[in-house]
């Protein structure tokens, strides 16, 4: 089933063809003319780019009826063909695999969830191997090949060799993924750190969309960010960048994992939480749900917790904006349930932190299911099948 | 004698133009097929590209008669012609300007400086624009036009409409520069921060070149940072960003002028230095030249204020390499006089705070003299006048 045909290959992807497909997946339909003012490329360029990604109807042109002129000829609107290909993105979190089934304009048709109870690779990749197969069925389906897999994974994960090289929260170290799981699925695989997946789909189709500067902050189990610089994802010449977890801002702060003192995670990320609310209060709480309760109830102990971790996200906050000035910074992660307990912290240490002019990006909070993080994951693979992650 | 002919305009500089330019300025001389694998441009545009800045003279071509091949058509090799136009680039602190004339190869032809004894904009510009009339009498000896004037200053400045919004060290509030200068001068002026413009200097001629993602940190009366991230230094949605001097590393840390406390600027800038000599001492000192005798004498206690600042660097530089993980970090300014004394706390600093593989990023030192952040400043009008700042 999944043999190839030349002509049902990979278009040629230069890399006008790959910022065309993207400009047209994010804010199309578009005329050509359009096309060429937001790409800046010319019109012949445009023509060129455009052509063989619409022999193998990855794009396709439709008449606009609407904008039909009086005389002249129509301009004619660019746009993606959806149910031209179809995409599998899966995110691995420390419980659950979650993974969809994408079209090409990366909607979402399928999506599954798999619970963990065990995070060594020899549980975990066979469930996600079988996820991998099911959704398979389901776009047999549909009747629409799977042209690629990705993967989103929290941790330093080296997208070009496709490895996990450490990733703290399901404790793997140096596991080759894309080839363990190209081998077992036969499909292309694209391996990537999760808050990079994650901001290529806000990028693409959400609060990044327009954006050439913008930070995804992620607040939860960990603290992380994505970050577009000059309308790309930074990966970081070794494959770490973002790690706005590990800003230590306070010398005489915690002990964090990494081995730096007063770092952001050991201050604001659920397992240092918990281990407030534990100290605060001398009950047992293990889960996010019971510290979110006790604060709810009004416990000032619990609350103060809770306050000096919206602090210390908000001076997180306010380092990436005086080093890189982006245009926006989205606030998001399963740690927005407890965002109205952060909101006043965040708030008056980014207005503390942040400098000069620094100070009128625009800081929003923006939910986002784990589903999104799993999109995110098949953005990676349309990425990679279209060429727009060499660009 | 500044009047322009049509043919002795600008170019037309279309972003691919700019780009080969910048190619051939900071790598050549190259052969065409060499342009378009570093630009990953087709030949087709790169022959495109060329052909106007050859015909104004900016680039020509020279026959490789090393590499003259048996058959076929000699491999030629495009450079840029230095003489073929003049830029003043003028860099002013807090008590001199610095002004150098260079080519369009950004060579200095000639240096000047100028003592200041006053700060006012009404004692400043009147010194600046007759330097600048000194330089163009020099401009007129070797019968070569000046083309741009490119004025480099600290603090938030705005590239776009060429105003000084907040300069702290010159406590000078929104003045158009370049408006005013350009008025005076009659040429095309291009106003940007002075780190900013180092930054350009040294991605074209220094230890950034071929280099898409680097740091440059310097270090002295204040503590900056400029930034390349993606090939393309980073301005800032609102004008700011490398602000790492204000990135605050201690709640506990002594107040910043910026309203924070505990940021880098606060503890490790001439300034902070010298106020922790006066206190480790009890001696009136004011210039970083007695404090550096202190501490090359063995005072315990300003040794002890040196270190400290030391160890705010190396956080600073751990924070930039967690956020943006660059290539490398180039360490400059007049600071670098006492890096024997900062060296061990950057180094430890550096260790504590880089996170994972964010470590291997290369930290080197490099002494950069005001003549060379003038020559930054020159960069910065020969971008404008190639048109390379748009792209
Ligand atoms: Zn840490
Ligand atoms: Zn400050």
């Amino acid at each position: 089933m999944r043999s190839t045909t030349p002509h049902e290959a990979v278009p040629a992807t230069t890399p006008a063809a790959s910022l065309v497909f993207t400009t047209v997946l994010s804010h199309g339909p578009l005329t050509r003319a359009e096309i060429a003012r937001r790409t800046r490329l010319s019109p012949a360029a445009v023509t060129k780019a455009v052509r063989p990604l619409m022999e193998v109807g990855y794009l396709v042109e439709d008449v606009d009826e609407g904008a039909r002129p009086a005389l002249g000829r129509p301009a004619n609107l660019v746009r993606v063909d959806a149910g031209r290909a179809l995409f599998i993105g899966i995110k691995v979190t420390g419980d659950e695999i979650i993974a969809v089934l994408a079209d090409l304009c990366c909607h979402i048709r399928v999506a599954r969830h798999v619970r963990l109870t065990d995070r060594e690779p020899a549980a975990v990749l066979p469930a996600l191997t079988a996820l991998v197969r099911e959704l398979l069925l389901e776009a047999d389906g549909f009747g629409v090949r799977v042209r690629g897999l990705g993967l989103a994974v929290s941790g330093d994960v080296d997208r070009t060799d496709g490895v996990v090289r450490y990733s703290p929260f399901l404790e793997w170290r140096d596991i080759p993924l894309a080839e363990i799981v190209g081998t077992a699925t036969g499909l292309p695989v694209t391996v990537d750190n999760d808050v990079r997946a994650l901001t290529v789909a806000e990028q693409w189709f959400g609060a990044g969309v327009g954006l050439s500067d913008f930070a995804l902050v992620t607040v939860g189990a960990g603290i992380g960010c994505g970050l577009v610089v000059h309308g790309r994802v930074v990966s970081g010449a070794h494959g770490v960048a973002g790690e706005i977890g590990h800003l230590s801002i306070d010398p005489l702060g915690p002990p964090c994992h990494c081995g730096n003192n007063g770092c952001v995670e050991a201050i604001a990320a659920d397992p240092a939480i918990l281990r407030g609310v534990r100290e605060a209060t001398g009950r047992p709480v293990t889960t996010a749900a019971e510290a979110l309760e006790l604060a709810h109830g009004g416990d000032p102990g619990v609350r103060e917790v809770y306050a000096r971790a919206g602090e210390a996200i908000g001076r997180a906050i306010g380092s990436v904006v005086n080093v890189l000035g982006p245009e926006r910074v989205i606030i998001s992660g399963e740690g927005l349930a407890a965002y109205d307990l952060f909101a006043e912290g965040i708030r008056d240490a980014f207005a503390a932190s942040a400098f000069g002019t620094a100070a009128q990006c625009d800081v929003m909070t923006r939910p986002l299911p784990f589903e999104e993080w799993a999109r995110g994951a098949a953005a990676t693979a349309i990425q990679s099948f279209i060429g727009s992650d060499t660009r």
